[in-house]
């Protein structure tokens, strides 16, 4: 059974100071609802830059959201590692998100010696069992000791 | 052989009218620097939210540009069309960007009654024949006349 | 909630019937073992060519099976037609499958107008809940009345 | 520049040794046209087991050809290596072949440490400028000293 190394608010502290731009102060965009082995819930309240006409939330805010989510599932398995990066992303689009808050659900496939990979559903919190995306994500991580 | 029935100016007034939030008149991040028949090739001049430590492009911001740059490519081809949604986003990254602009060169490989799939490659502007990450996207276009 | 329009063994007959190269008399390598609504359950028993050298299945016998599990889950729930065809088919291989025979459970994730989603995760039987491969897969599908 | 560490001929003779059952003495149904720097051309004459109705050739066919024309590919720049595997594998079909024998383009993105991305377009040899799907393959290969 994995073992978590980093909870929520370490991840959050962890974030804020090494992508300031990102997640500094004022961006509350992103939110860390829950993390546990092999999962991480995570949240967007998409502000008026991710947002398309008629209020849904855009498809490059989406994807941001999906690997994001799997960036965040991989720190709390492997600790704070800043250069875990995004090797492959492949989404499929299912249907327009209902306008309002956006949730992120991602399940750990595979964590191994040199390749995380993992899939997330989003889906719009007003219809949480409704997939709006499906994403899969590989992350390249460091060797670890 | 494809013909275009919008040019870059055309595309560009379209988007600042339908997408204000994202190209409206402050938005200078994206420029479409061609289009000809299958291809088009787009920049994105990255701002402080784009980045990463370092300087260099982040993941989500390359795949917003290859996007984007599949849009563009498919209202050239088919007309100012809103109803044009992404199905399907796949991307390796392949290196890390160096700091700096970003090329993306879309291309299409189909343009059929329903789909339009093309494939882009992203570059720096510094190394324009090194490719830092190639996509392919499939995108849903309503059926024309 | 989907309505399922072929039994198991009506699909079967139709897969012997349109595509004999692969389902005829002699061809026992693929098997449905359930279907209900937005999910299918098949199995692969390997033959000699689809096996790598340890008795382990081969990447392209992996990748066939969850595109055929893809296939019966939407002929399941549109009916017997020959035009659906597969448009985009993308697999992670997270583990060496065990020898011996292979499971596939597809899920519909959408079921549209012309596109149908879904996901499949490959596992053997001998370790059912440990997957060795995910796909996403996407079908095109004919309009139906 | 890549320097080629196989021939075409030694990559075969390789093939039938290793993976006798599917590149065995009988087994003429891939070839290897062609070998240079990141870049392999390869061809294969489908079978009846190969073939829809219709005589194009099948999906998982398609599959099995790109696949196998990145291990090509991957070999010719590593040397006899078993331990490549594909980790990740996307294909967009783009139209139907026609009938006959079938062109596989491999080029390689990226030769990594530990990873080798490429892409490769199929067409039919009666249309070879007019891909007829295009795939995205990531091999994870061994530490190379």
């Amino acid at each position: 059974m994995a073992e978590l190394l980093m909870t929520s608010d370490e991840i959050t502290t962890f974030l804020k100071e090494v992508f300031p731009q990102s997640f500094g102060e004022d961006n509350v965009a992103f939110s860390i609802d829950a993390i546990q082995p092999n999962e991480a819930l995570l949240g967007l309240t998409a502000g008026e830059e991710h947002l398309r006409p008629g209020g849904t939330v855009s498809g490059p805010a989406m994807m941001e959201l999906a690997d994001y989510a799997m960036y965040v599932l991989v720190l709390a398995h492997i600790g704070p590692v800043e250069l875990a990066v995004t090797t492959n992303f492949s989404i499929n689009f299912l249907r327009k998100p209902l306008p309002g808050r956006l949730l992120a659900k991602a399940r750990m496939l595979k964590l191994g010696r040199s390749l995380a990979v993992g899939d997330i559903f989003l889906s719009s919190e007003a219809e949480p069992l409704k997939a709006v995306a499906h994403a899969s994500v590989t992350y390249s991580i460091p060797p670890r000791v």
